[in-house]
Protein backbone atom coordinates (compact mmCIF):
# COMPACT_ATOMS: atom_id res chain seq x y z
CA UNK A 1 0.00 0.00 0.00
CA UNK A 2 1.40 3.38 -1.07
CA UNK A 3 0.44 6.75 1.56
CA UNK A 4 1.12 10.00 -0.30
CA UNK A 5 1.31 13.30 1.64
CA UNK A 6 0.19 16.34 0.08
CA UNK A 7 2.53 19.03 2.57
CA UNK A 8 5.32 17.36 4.77
CA UNK A 9 5.11 19.63 8.04
CA UNK A 10 4.98 18.06 11.75
CA UNK A 11 1.73 15.88 10.87
CA UNK A 12 3.12 14.16 8.47
CA UNK A 13 5.99 13.26 9.16
CA UNK A 14 5.04 12.26 12.38
CA UNK A 15 2.70 10.17 10.55
CA UNK A 16 4.99 8.57 8.63
CA UNK A 17 6.91 7.47 11.84
CA UNK A 18 4.32 5.88 13.31
CA UNK A 19 2.55 3.99 10.70
CA UNK A 20 5.25 1.65 10.49
CA UNK A 21 4.78 -1.65 8.60
CA UNK A 22 6.55 -3.25 5.82
CA UNK A 23 3.54 -3.01 3.92
CA UNK A 24 3.05 0.56 3.77
CA UNK A 25 5.36 2.82 1.30
CA UNK A 26 5.00 6.88 1.95
CA UNK A 27 5.80 9.10 -1.09
CA UNK A 28 5.55 13.03 -1.42
CA UNK A 29 7.07 15.32 -3.70
CA UNK A 30 9.69 18.45 -2.98
CA UNK A 31 7.92 20.13 -5.72
CA UNK A 32 7.45 23.82 -4.71
CA UNK A 33 8.20 23.36 -0.64
CA UNK A 34 10.26 25.64 1.14
CA UNK A 35 14.22 24.76 1.84
CA UNK A 36 12.90 23.45 5.29
CA UNK A 37 10.54 20.88 4.52
CA UNK A 38 12.90 20.00 1.78
CA UNK A 39 15.51 19.14 4.33
CA UNK A 40 12.72 17.29 6.52
CA UNK A 41 11.73 15.06 3.41
CA UNK A 42 15.48 14.20 2.94
CA UNK A 43 15.47 13.47 6.83
CA UNK A 44 12.55 11.11 6.66
CA UNK A 45 11.97 7.54 5.13
CA UNK A 46 9.43 8.71 2.18
CA UNK A 47 10.02 8.33 -1.11
CA UNK A 48 9.96 11.88 -3.34
CA UNK A 49 8.27 12.10 -6.61
CA UNK A 50 8.78 14.95 -8.93
CA UNK A 51 5.51 16.03 -8.83
CA UNK A 52 2.12 15.89 -6.31
CA UNK A 53 0.38 14.90 -9.70
CA UNK A 54 1.84 11.86 -9.76
CA UNK A 55 2.12 11.67 -6.01
CA UNK A 56 -1.67 11.76 -6.05
CA UNK A 57 -1.76 9.13 -9.09
CA UNK A 58 0.25 6.60 -7.30
CA UNK A 59 -1.25 6.59 -3.67
CA UNK A 60 -3.93 4.38 -2.09
CA UNK A 61 -4.54 6.73 0.50
CA UNK A 62 -3.64 10.65 -0.33
CA UNK A 63 -3.47 12.16 3.10
CA UNK A 64 -3.83 16.48 2.80
CA UNK A 65 -2.08 17.91 5.74
CA UNK A 66 -1.25 21.77 4.72
CA UNK A 67 -2.10 25.22 6.54
CA UNK A 68 -5.67 25.66 6.50
CA UNK A 69 -5.76 28.17 3.89
CA UNK A 70 -3.91 26.23 1.11
CA UNK A 71 -6.59 22.98 1.68
CA UNK A 72 -9.03 23.43 -0.55
CA UNK A 73 -6.65 24.42 -3.52
CA UNK A 74 -4.67 21.04 -2.75
CA UNK A 75 -8.04 19.38 -3.19
CA UNK A 76 -8.73 21.30 -6.46
CA UNK A 77 -5.58 20.65 -7.52
CA UNK A 78 -4.58 16.68 -7.01
CA UNK A 79 -8.23 15.54 -5.71
CA UNK A 80 -9.02 14.34 -9.40
CA UNK A 81 -6.14 12.60 -9.96
CA UNK A 82 -6.58 10.06 -6.65
CA UNK A 83 -7.72 6.79 -7.30
CA UNK A 84 -7.79 5.94 -3.84
CA UNK A 85 -9.22 8.08 0.01
CA UNK A 86 -8.69 11.65 0.04
CA UNK A 87 -7.92 12.57 3.50
CA UNK A 88 -8.02 15.81 4.57
CA UNK A 89 -6.34 16.72 7.91
CA UNK A 90 -6.29 20.19 7.62
CA UNK A 91 -7.92 22.76 10.25
CA UNK A 92 -10.94 23.71 8.16
CA UNK A 93 -14.33 24.47 9.28
CA UNK A 94 -17.30 22.33 7.92
CA UNK A 95 -18.17 24.49 5.36
CA UNK A 96 -14.49 24.19 3.33
CA UNK A 97 -14.60 20.61 4.26
CA UNK A 98 -17.70 19.88 2.60
CA UNK A 99 -15.96 22.51 -0.72
CA UNK A 100 -13.06 19.91 -0.59
CA UNK A 101 -14.54 16.79 -0.35
CA UNK A 102 -16.21 17.70 -3.74
CA UNK A 103 -12.84 17.42 -5.54
CA UNK A 104 -11.98 14.04 -4.53
CA UNK A 105 -14.24 10.76 -5.21
CA UNK A 106 -13.40 8.92 -1.88
CA UNK A 107 -13.10 11.42 0.73
CA UNK A 108 -12.61 11.19 4.32
CA UNK A 109 -12.93 14.23 6.91
CA UNK A 110 -10.22 14.02 9.51
CA UNK A 111 -8.49 15.62 12.30
CA UNK A 112 -5.62 14.85 14.83
CA UNK A 113 -6.63 15.72 18.32
CA UNK A 114 -3.67 16.17 20.96
CA UNK A 115 -0.10 17.17 19.61
CA UNK A 116 0.27 14.79 17.22
CA UNK A 117 4.46 14.25 18.60
CA UNK A 118 2.73 13.57 22.22
CA UNK A 119 1.79 9.95 23.87
CA UNK A 120 -1.91 10.14 22.90
CA UNK A 121 -2.46 11.80 19.48
CA UNK A 122 -6.04 10.73 18.16
CA UNK A 123 -7.27 10.18 14.68
CA UNK A 124 -10.60 11.13 14.63
CA UNK A 125 -12.64 10.08 10.98
CA UNK A 126 -15.97 10.56 9.31
CA UNK A 127 -17.28 10.30 6.05
CA UNK A 128 -18.87 6.60 4.20
CA UNK A 129 -15.23 5.63 3.94
CA UNK A 130 -14.09 6.46 7.12
CA UNK A 131 -14.04 2.17 7.49
CA UNK A 132 -11.79 1.96 4.84
CA UNK A 133 -8.44 3.66 7.60
CA UNK A 134 -9.49 2.34 10.25
CA UNK A 135 -6.26 -0.13 10.15
CA UNK A 136 -4.57 3.10 10.87
CA UNK A 137 -5.83 2.10 14.55
CA UNK A 138 -2.58 -0.61 14.96
CA UNK A 139 -0.17 2.05 14.29
CA UNK A 140 -1.98 5.60 16.24
CA UNK A 141 -5.69 5.42 17.95
CA UNK A 142 -8.33 6.03 15.30
CA UNK A 143 -11.91 6.74 16.35
CA UNK A 144 -14.63 6.95 13.39
CA UNK A 145 -17.25 9.37 14.80
CA UNK A 146 -20.19 8.82 11.86
CA UNK A 147 -20.41 8.58 8.14
CA UNK A 148 -21.16 11.78 7.52
CA UNK A 149 -18.39 14.02 5.70
CA UNK A 150 -18.06 17.50 7.78
CA UNK A 151 -18.55 15.52 11.67
CA UNK A 152 -15.69 16.13 12.06
CA UNK A 153 -14.81 19.63 11.58
CA UNK A 154 -18.15 20.43 13.21
CA UNK A 155 -16.77 18.19 16.63
CA UNK A 156 -13.88 20.09 16.10
CA UNK A 157 -15.19 23.33 16.22
CA UNK A 158 -17.66 22.50 18.99
CA UNK A 159 -14.35 21.56 21.17
CA UNK A 160 -12.83 24.85 20.54
CA UNK A 161 -16.04 27.09 21.03
CA UNK A 162 -16.11 25.19 24.59
CA UNK A 163 -12.33 25.47 25.32
CA UNK A 164 -12.13 28.82 24.01
CA UNK A 165 -14.86 30.11 26.20
CA UNK A 166 -13.66 27.99 28.95
CA UNK A 167 -10.83 29.81 28.83
CA UNK A 168 -11.99 33.28 28.16
CA UNK A 169 -14.50 32.48 31.62
CA UNK A 170 -10.99 31.49 33.93
CA UNK A 171 -9.73 35.13 32.23
CA UNK A 172 -12.69 36.89 34.27
CA UNK A 173 -12.93 34.76 37.18
CA UNK A 174 -9.04 35.39 37.62
CA UNK A 175 -9.54 39.24 37.20
CA UNK A 176 -12.31 38.83 40.25
CA UNK A 177 -10.14 36.55 42.27
CA UNK A 178 -7.01 39.10 41.71
CA UNK A 179 -8.92 42.03 42.68
CA UNK A 180 -9.76 40.20 46.11
CA UNK A 181 -6.49 38.80 46.54
CA UNK A 182 -7.53 35.79 46.69
CA UNK A 183 -6.02 34.29 43.47
CA UNK A 184 -3.73 31.03 44.99
CA UNK A 185 -6.96 30.70 46.94
CA UNK A 186 -9.40 30.30 43.94
CA UNK A 187 -6.66 27.97 41.96
CA UNK A 188 -6.69 25.87 45.14
CA UNK A 189 -10.20 25.96 46.01
CA UNK A 190 -10.88 24.53 42.73
CA UNK A 191 -8.42 22.06 42.20
CA UNK A 192 -10.64 20.00 44.73
CA UNK A 193 -13.35 19.83 42.45
CA UNK A 194 -11.66 20.28 38.76
CA UNK A 195 -8.65 17.91 39.17
CA UNK A 196 -4.57 18.43 40.45
CA UNK A 197 -3.48 20.52 37.64
CA UNK A 198 -6.23 22.80 37.53
CA UNK A 199 -3.95 25.40 38.14
CA UNK A 200 -1.24 24.85 35.43
CA UNK A 201 -4.09 24.55 33.06
CA UNK A 202 -5.79 27.45 33.39
CA UNK A 203 -2.70 29.58 33.69
CA UNK A 204 -1.51 27.66 30.24
CA UNK A 205 -5.03 28.34 28.82
CA UNK A 206 -5.58 32.22 30.13
CA UNK A 207 -1.72 32.50 28.70
CA UNK A 208 -2.49 30.98 25.68
CA UNK A 209 -5.54 33.18 25.22
CA UNK A 210 -3.99 35.89 26.16
CA UNK A 211 -0.98 36.12 23.74
CA UNK A 212 -3.28 35.19 20.55
CA UNK A 213 -6.22 36.73 21.52
CA UNK A 214 -6.39 38.16 17.99
CA UNK A 215 -6.50 34.66 16.79
CA UNK A 216 -9.01 33.53 19.04
CA UNK A 217 -11.34 36.00 18.79
CA UNK A 218 -11.22 35.27 14.74
CA UNK A 219 -12.08 31.66 15.94
CA UNK A 220 -14.61 32.20 18.14
CA UNK A 221 -16.25 34.47 14.64
CA UNK A 222 -16.03 31.59 13.06
CA UNK A 223 -17.38 29.77 15.35
CA UNK A 224 -20.49 32.09 15.47
CA UNK A 225 -21.29 32.40 12.19
CA UNK A 226 -21.28 28.39 11.42
CA UNK A 227 -23.67 27.68 14.14
CA UNK A 228 -25.71 30.49 13.48
CA UNK A 229 -29.37 28.59 14.15
CA UNK A 230 -27.86 28.61 17.92
CA UNK A 231 -27.79 31.22 20.19
CA UNK A 232 -24.28 30.79 21.52
CA UNK A 233 -24.88 33.40 24.78
CA UNK A 234 -21.76 32.00 26.51
CA UNK A 235 -19.59 32.36 23.16
CA UNK A 236 -20.94 35.72 22.19
CA UNK A 237 -20.03 36.86 25.69
CA UNK A 238 -16.24 35.42 24.96
CA UNK A 239 -15.68 37.13 22.15
CA UNK A 240 -17.31 40.00 23.39
CA UNK A 241 -14.79 40.08 26.15
CA UNK A 242 -11.39 39.54 24.49
CA UNK A 243 -12.19 41.86 22.17
CA UNK A 244 -12.03 44.20 24.91
CA UNK B 1 -11.99 22.45 75.81
CA UNK B 2 -15.69 22.77 75.26
CA UNK B 3 -17.29 23.17 71.68
CA UNK B 4 -21.18 24.53 71.34
CA UNK B 5 -22.77 24.12 68.44
CA UNK B 6 -26.02 26.63 67.80
CA UNK B 7 -27.82 24.44 65.46
CA UNK B 8 -27.30 21.10 64.56
CA UNK B 9 -27.92 19.41 61.43
CA UNK B 10 -25.71 17.43 59.29
CA UNK B 11 -22.80 19.73 59.73
CA UNK B 12 -22.73 20.41 63.12
CA UNK B 13 -23.47 16.51 64.16
CA UNK B 14 -20.69 15.06 61.37
CA UNK B 15 -18.35 17.64 62.92
CA UNK B 16 -19.05 16.09 66.79
CA UNK B 17 -18.38 12.83 64.90
CA UNK B 18 -14.86 14.04 63.22
CA UNK B 19 -13.36 15.82 66.21
CA UNK B 20 -12.72 13.00 68.53
CA UNK B 21 -10.45 13.82 71.41
CA UNK B 22 -10.52 13.03 74.83
CA UNK B 23 -9.80 16.58 75.27
CA UNK B 24 -12.72 17.92 73.94
CA UNK B 25 -16.72 18.16 74.91
CA UNK B 26 -19.37 19.31 72.68
CA UNK B 27 -22.53 21.17 74.08
CA UNK B 28 -25.32 22.31 71.92
CA UNK B 29 -29.22 22.92 73.10
CA UNK B 30 -32.53 21.26 72.01
CA UNK B 31 -34.27 24.95 72.44
CA UNK B 32 -36.88 25.57 69.78
CA UNK B 33 -35.27 22.87 67.80
CA UNK B 34 -37.75 20.78 65.38
CA UNK B 35 -38.74 17.63 66.24
CA UNK B 36 -35.86 15.99 64.10
CA UNK B 37 -33.19 17.98 65.24
CA UNK B 38 -33.48 16.82 68.78
CA UNK B 39 -33.80 13.02 67.78
CA UNK B 40 -30.05 13.38 66.33
CA UNK B 41 -29.00 15.22 69.24
CA UNK B 42 -30.24 12.59 71.59
CA UNK B 43 -28.15 10.09 69.52
CA UNK B 44 -25.14 12.10 69.44
CA UNK B 45 -22.15 12.28 71.95
CA UNK B 46 -23.20 16.09 72.61
CA UNK B 47 -24.35 17.48 76.06
CA UNK B 48 -27.75 19.21 75.78
CA UNK B 49 -28.04 22.18 77.87
CA UNK B 50 -31.38 23.94 78.67
CA UNK B 51 -30.52 27.22 76.34
CA UNK B 52 -28.46 28.36 73.40
CA UNK B 53 -27.36 31.40 75.68
CA UNK B 54 -25.94 28.89 77.94
CA UNK B 55 -23.78 26.99 75.10
CA UNK B 56 -22.48 30.18 74.49
CA UNK B 57 -21.51 31.22 78.07
CA UNK B 58 -19.59 27.43 78.33
CA UNK B 59 -18.20 26.91 74.98
CA UNK B 60 -14.30 27.70 73.96
CA UNK B 61 -15.77 28.04 70.83
CA UNK B 62 -18.82 28.67 69.36
CA UNK B 63 -19.95 26.87 66.18
CA UNK B 64 -22.82 28.33 64.45
CA UNK B 65 -23.83 26.18 61.53
CA UNK B 66 -27.41 27.01 60.97
CA UNK B 67 -29.82 28.00 58.08
CA UNK B 68 -28.33 31.19 55.85
CA UNK B 69 -31.37 33.07 57.18
CA UNK B 70 -31.12 32.47 60.68
CA UNK B 71 -27.25 33.03 60.96
CA UNK B 72 -27.36 36.58 61.44
CA UNK B 73 -29.86 36.56 63.98
CA UNK B 74 -28.14 33.75 65.98
CA UNK B 75 -25.21 36.25 66.18
CA UNK B 76 -27.27 38.60 67.51
CA UNK B 77 -28.74 36.71 70.34
CA UNK B 78 -25.66 34.72 70.79
CA UNK B 79 -22.07 35.62 70.03
CA UNK B 80 -22.77 38.50 72.77
CA UNK B 81 -22.29 35.87 75.47
CA UNK B 82 -19.69 34.17 73.68
CA UNK B 83 -16.27 34.73 75.70
CA UNK B 84 -14.18 32.56 73.32
CA UNK B 85 -13.89 31.92 69.27
CA UNK B 86 -17.32 32.76 67.54
CA UNK B 87 -17.16 30.63 64.16
CA UNK B 88 -19.51 30.84 61.59
CA UNK B 89 -20.06 28.19 58.88
CA UNK B 90 -23.36 29.36 57.54
CA UNK B 91 -23.33 29.97 53.54
CA UNK B 92 -23.95 33.38 53.30
CA UNK B 93 -22.69 36.16 51.44
CA UNK B 94 -19.26 38.76 52.69
CA UNK B 95 -21.94 41.57 53.67
CA UNK B 96 -23.87 38.99 56.25
CA UNK B 97 -20.50 37.79 57.04
CA UNK B 98 -19.20 40.92 57.91
CA UNK B 99 -22.52 41.85 59.90
CA UNK B 100 -22.46 38.91 61.73
CA UNK B 101 -18.84 38.98 63.16
CA UNK B 102 -20.08 42.83 64.37
CA UNK B 103 -21.90 40.98 67.29
CA UNK B 104 -18.67 38.75 68.99
CA UNK B 105 -15.21 39.30 70.15
CA UNK B 106 -13.37 36.89 68.67
CA UNK B 107 -15.10 36.55 65.33
CA UNK B 108 -13.90 33.64 62.00
CA UNK B 109 -15.22 33.40 58.50
CA UNK B 110 -15.26 29.56 57.71
CA UNK B 111 -16.89 27.06 55.25
CA UNK B 112 -16.90 23.73 54.69
CA UNK B 113 -15.66 22.62 51.14
CA UNK B 114 -17.11 19.42 50.00
CA UNK B 115 -19.75 17.62 51.12
CA UNK B 116 -18.71 17.16 55.06
CA UNK B 117 -20.19 13.44 54.97
CA UNK B 118 -17.39 13.13 52.06
CA UNK B 119 -13.96 11.43 52.03
CA UNK B 120 -12.26 14.89 52.02
CA UNK B 121 -14.08 18.04 53.59
CA UNK B 122 -12.37 20.66 53.97
CA UNK B 123 -12.43 23.81 56.70
CA UNK B 124 -11.67 27.34 55.19
CA UNK B 125 -10.96 29.55 57.76
CA UNK B 126 -10.18 33.71 57.80
CA UNK B 127 -9.97 36.31 59.80
CA UNK B 128 -7.45 37.62 62.82
CA UNK B 129 -8.22 35.15 65.05
CA UNK B 130 -8.05 31.65 62.52
CA UNK B 131 -4.80 30.89 63.65
CA UNK B 132 -6.24 29.54 67.28
CA UNK B 133 -8.40 26.55 65.23
CA UNK B 134 -5.58 25.42 63.70
CA UNK B 135 -5.43 22.33 65.91
CA UNK B 136 -8.68 21.51 64.08
CA UNK B 137 -6.56 20.28 61.41
CA UNK B 138 -5.78 17.17 63.37
CA UNK B 139 -9.59 16.02 62.88
CA UNK B 140 -10.86 17.43 59.68
CA UNK B 141 -8.08 19.13 56.68
CA UNK B 142 -7.86 22.43 58.05
CA UNK B 143 -7.04 25.83 55.65
CA UNK B 144 -6.42 29.41 57.20
CA UNK B 145 -6.85 31.32 54.11
CA UNK B 146 -5.88 35.01 55.25
CA UNK B 147 -6.24 36.88 58.53
CA UNK B 148 -8.91 39.29 56.58
CA UNK B 149 -12.70 38.39 57.60
CA UNK B 150 -14.69 37.85 54.53
CA UNK B 151 -12.22 36.17 52.52
CA UNK B 152 -13.66 32.48 52.98
CA UNK B 153 -17.31 34.08 51.86
CA UNK B 154 -15.56 35.78 49.16
CA UNK B 155 -13.65 32.77 48.05
CA UNK B 156 -16.96 30.70 48.10
CA UNK B 157 -19.04 33.73 46.02
CA UNK B 158 -16.13 33.40 43.60
CA UNK B 159 -16.26 29.63 43.04
CA UNK B 160 -19.80 29.79 42.73
CA UNK B 161 -19.57 32.12 40.09
CA UNK B 162 -17.08 29.91 38.15
CA UNK B 163 -18.87 26.55 38.43
CA UNK B 164 -22.19 28.14 37.84
CA UNK B 165 -21.11 30.10 34.75
CA UNK B 166 -19.51 26.85 33.55
CA UNK B 167 -22.17 24.83 34.31
CA UNK B 168 -24.38 27.25 31.48
CA UNK B 169 -21.10 26.56 29.33
CA UNK B 170 -22.09 23.23 29.43
CA UNK B 171 -25.69 23.66 28.81
CA UNK B 172 -25.15 25.52 25.74
CA UNK B 173 -22.40 23.28 24.73
CA UNK B 174 -24.83 20.61 24.54
CA UNK B 175 -27.63 22.04 22.93
CA UNK B 176 -24.61 22.49 19.76
CA UNK B 177 -23.61 19.21 20.37
CA UNK B 178 -27.49 17.75 20.00
CA UNK B 179 -27.97 19.99 17.17
CA UNK B 180 -25.19 18.61 15.26
CA UNK B 181 -25.73 14.67 16.71
CA UNK B 182 -22.54 14.99 18.26
CA UNK B 183 -23.40 14.44 21.66
CA UNK B 184 -21.46 11.40 23.00
CA UNK B 185 -18.33 12.48 20.56
CA UNK B 186 -18.21 15.86 22.35
CA UNK B 187 -17.68 14.16 25.74
CA UNK B 188 -15.55 11.68 24.31
CA UNK B 189 -13.08 14.22 22.50
CA UNK B 190 -13.22 16.85 25.40
CA UNK B 191 -12.32 14.07 28.42
CA UNK B 192 -9.33 13.93 26.70
CA UNK B 193 -8.21 17.17 28.01
CA UNK B 194 -10.73 17.55 30.70
CA UNK B 195 -10.55 14.69 32.59
CA UNK B 196 -11.89 11.20 32.36
CA UNK B 197 -14.84 12.19 34.51
CA UNK B 198 -15.92 14.95 32.35
CA UNK B 199 -18.96 13.25 31.09
CA UNK B 200 -20.70 12.56 34.39
CA UNK B 201 -19.45 15.52 36.11
CA UNK B 202 -20.61 17.79 33.20
CA UNK B 203 -24.04 15.89 33.27
CA UNK B 204 -24.80 16.17 37.09
CA UNK B 205 -23.40 20.13 36.44
CA UNK B 206 -26.41 20.37 33.78
CA UNK B 207 -28.95 18.21 35.41
CA UNK B 208 -28.15 19.75 38.67
CA UNK B 209 -28.52 23.93 37.09
CA UNK B 210 -31.60 22.82 35.33
CA UNK B 211 -33.18 21.38 37.83
CA UNK B 212 -32.53 24.01 40.56
CA UNK B 213 -32.28 26.86 37.53
CA UNK B 214 -34.29 29.65 40.06
CA UNK B 215 -32.17 29.26 42.83
CA UNK B 216 -29.08 29.30 40.46
CA UNK B 217 -29.61 32.36 38.81
CA UNK B 218 -30.57 33.83 42.17
CA UNK B 219 -27.20 33.07 43.72
CA UNK B 220 -25.83 34.24 40.39
CA UNK B 221 -27.86 37.82 40.90
CA UNK B 222 -26.21 37.95 44.42
CA UNK B 223 -22.83 37.72 42.98
CA UNK B 224 -23.33 39.95 40.27
CA UNK B 225 -24.35 42.73 43.07
CA UNK B 226 -21.46 41.77 45.16
CA UNK B 227 -19.04 41.97 42.80
CA UNK B 228 -20.27 44.85 41.24
CA UNK B 229 -17.00 46.62 40.46
CA UNK B 230 -16.55 43.85 37.75
CA UNK B 231 -17.73 43.60 34.86
CA UNK B 232 -18.60 40.50 34.86
CA UNK B 233 -19.58 39.76 31.12
CA UNK B 234 -19.09 35.89 31.28
CA UNK B 235 -21.41 35.88 34.44
CA UNK B 236 -23.62 38.33 33.52
CA UNK B 237 -24.48 36.20 30.45
CA UNK B 238 -24.93 32.92 32.31
CA UNK B 239 -27.75 35.08 34.30
CA UNK B 240 -29.12 35.74 31.08
CA UNK B 241 -29.32 32.20 29.56
CA UNK B 242 -30.28 30.97 32.80
CA UNK B 243 -33.47 33.40 32.64
CA UNK B 244 -34.37 32.24 29.44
Amino acid sequence: MIIGFIGFGKVSGNLADLISSPDIEFVTSTENRSPETIRNIKKSNVEVLDTFREVALKSDILISANSPKNALDAAVKYGKYCKGIYLDLNNVSPDTTFKISEHADDFVDGAIIGKIDSNNPILYLSGPNAEKLLFLDEFIETHIISDRIGDVSKLKLLRSAYTKTLSVLLIESLEIAKDNNLENEFYEILSLTEGDDFKDKSQSRIENTLNSSKRKSEELKEIIEYFDENELTMVKSALKKLNR
